[in-house]
């Protein structure tokens, strides 16, 4: 039986997951590949803190060049994340031959284009299934699975806090702060929860899809983010009487004008499959020209169903590691001179319905005002809800929903909204997002 | 750019896809994986019959063996379904050291152990995606997707005729036969629709998937199987009373004693993912150790769904055709002298909680005869609804919903009770599943 040498950079709950799956389900593993997958060494800050995982004998190290320049080792895993050290490290690994598998959403958001240019000319494969949607095998579904599709869009949901949070806003009917709060406390949020509940965790993860769907080179700079932190429980209930759910979404959209890459809190019909993905679950909803909605589901991060991608590439590189490359799936799924610079969209040109809440004074001719300025930006209504009790010259909650508006005229419309006399306060909007 | 050449058997509806996509994606196909994708012959059955596909100047043949012993085609695609003489040209294909990519469920389930033993000796590849799903990459999921993980249950809704026939019985209260009748006038059922509404296509499917999940040989005349056909209108709507939706369900289940295989409709919990899963869709439930719960949802059949499958599979074999056969992923998942014989469970010996539905003669007593019953089995009931207006001695439905109980107890306890004076007619049972 033949051995792949493994060396992991960085031994925290993925790297701990990672060995123990490695050790646990060893022989499950040598059923399919016919390979002994080894781990010879492991790179971590301090080899002497205490861990609560076993070693099984593993040699420990502090320096990851150790592994890197180990000419015994064929796979580096790296699981320490971030972005400058690390990158040096995979470029070096890379250079030496080594395959490597990452879990490193930044790195591959920000870096991959340069990454998997070295990795090609090096032959060597690059596995980042972990990096998007944990245990979820969507880079291969969307690279191998539906390679015959033309891809219409990715739409997913890819940040679990943000839907733990504005899940149990809804279950559990709880502000924001009380579900952020909730979330810290269970350790789904970190101390400093900006990455997650401001999108741009989900803003790396839709690069990487987007860019294996539509053969774009990872565009990262270029994604539109807002966070879910100006979701109100108010809203929450409003979209359930409208017949919606508040999900948080990463849009990857393919139109006549180019791609749309985009992610922000959206109004989702309560009747959609992806409604019904709850808690720190997520899933991917892919558009084909020929499978038409795929959706994938499962859990999104987590040290096991995040190992369980990390060890399912080091399956797929043991396996191939010693064949041409040109029977490798390339790692952006196209070939690489295949890659189309496709124009990315301005936000200010995407065309969605919305849901805007506002408080305006309850008096004759608000809405009159209101429908003015809707009609000066070729904005059409599809429903008005006026909630509270309607007292005379009372500040009221009023929601509204549109029809398909272009971004830019939603934008100004509401810009001369806010500035009313009659409306208080800002209005809070919510896009929307309607599935075929 | 290199050239891979296909002939295809059967042209029609997923045929007539098929060639419908390789021409109308090609450009897509070839940016992924940098081959040309040649369609060279066409076998039908008669060359003379008037078709709505374009042939593109593709020749036709009225003999299989045309493509099967051209020395030029890589690639055989098999779409006539069927056994017999099919099962022949695929040996003899294989023979000839051809590449095999079929949608044939039956063939692979009833044959699929010694065509994948003789594809081994011949060095070939058989994709089989199609099979399963249609155009949801479930074969690749399990495959490779999740192949660190050891697999604790399947559990799919793959026939999209009686998931249409059971959603459209709730969402329009209509009887079974009310449903049928619309589902053939749709074209979602055969004149005959035995193999749909029987569970027999599902269990040739869930043969494949639990061979390639728990590298097993196919078992399909292991598979226990009943149909929707027993199911009324009355229990769609005690089931949704009782938070329950009732779903045609495939196992797949491995148990401290062995794996279970079985086919029948199910209650499952409303508010699951799975009860989600409406009309003519399909989802495969992954219960994996590491990865948790994983779910892929998407269309089970038609021409450009199934058409994705069969030419993502035709990619995957042009990529790595001249690659060496042991990176290869193996036909069944697993390496072959690793495929392990474990026993299946008899079906008297697998346990599931039971929704029973009955007519019982109002009468005092009638309800102390019935715990009687299922105290002598070991049965504990888990809640008893008594429906109807209740006048003395009138017969009126009982619901009862038992906690999990051995299959062959509950079907003691059944017949045991069909004998009571008191009980008219038989009773409807309903195996429920949950999920953790």
């Amino acid at each position: 039986m033949q051995t792949r040498t493994i060396g992991i950079i960085g031994l925290g709950t993925v790297g701990s997951g990672t060995l123990q799956v490695l050790f646990n389900n060893s022989k499950e593993i040598q059923r399919r590949i016919g390979h002994k997958l080894v781990v010879k060494l492991i790179a971590v800050k301090n080899i002497n803190k205490k861990r609560n995982v076993d070693l099984n004998g593993v040699r420990l190290t502090e320096n990851p060049y150790d592994i890197i320049d180990d000419p015994e080792i064929d796979i580096v895993v790296e699981l320490v994340g971030g972005e400058g050290t690390t990158y040096e490290y995979l470029l070096r690994a890379v250079r030496n031959g080594k395959h490597i598998v990452t879990a490193n959403k930044d790195l591959i958001a920000n870096r991959g284009n340069e990454l998997f240019k070295l990795a090609r000319e090096a032959s060597v494969q690059i596995g980042f299934e972990a990096a998007v949607a944990g245990g979820i095998p969507v880079i291969k579904a969307i690279r191998e699975g539906l390679s015959a599709n033309h891809v219409h869009s990715i739409i997913g949901i890819v940040n679990g806090t943000s839907n733990f949070i504005l899940t149990g806003m809804k279950n559990e009917s709880k502000s924001f702060n009380e579900m952020l709060d909730i979330a810290q406390k269970l350790g789904y949020a970190e101390a400093d929860p900006a990455f997650d509940i401001q999108g741009i965790d989900a803003a790396h993860k839709i690069t990487i899809l987007a860019s294996i769907a539509f053969g774009i080179p990872m565009n990262y700079e270029r994604v539109y983010h807002s966070g879910i932190d100006t979701i109100d429980y108010d809203d929450v209930l409003y979209a359930e009487e409208l017949g919606f759910a508040v999900k948080p979404l990463a849009i990857a959209k393919r139109t006549d004008s180019g791609i749309e890459l985009r992610v922000h809190p959206c109004l989702v019909p309560a009747s959609s499959i992806i409604a019904s993905v709850s808690g720190v679950m997520n899933a991917v909803l892919i558009n084909g020209d020929l499978a038409g909605e795929t959706l994938l589901y499962g859990a999104g991060a987590g040290d096991l169903p995040t190992a369980s991608a990390v060890v399912a590439d080091i399956v797929d590189i043991a396996r191939n590691m010693n064949a041409d490359p040109s029977t490798r799936v390339p790692h952006s799924a196209f070939q690489p001179d295949s890659i189309a610079d496709l124009p990315i969209t301005a936000m200010g040109e995407i065309s969605t319905a919305n849901y805007l809440r506002m408080h305006a004074v309850n008096r004759a001719g608000v809405l009159a005002e209101v429908t003015r300025i809707f009609g000066q930006y070729d904005i059409s209504i599809e429903s008005i809800l006026q909630k509270g009790t309607g007292k005379f010259e009372e500040v009221l909650p009023v929601v509204i929903v549109t029809q398909t508006t272009k971004e830019k005229n939603m934008n100004q419309a509401l810009q001369e909204l806010e500035a009313l006399d009659t409306v208080v306060g800002s209005i809070n909007r919510i896009r929307i997002e309607t599935f075929s």
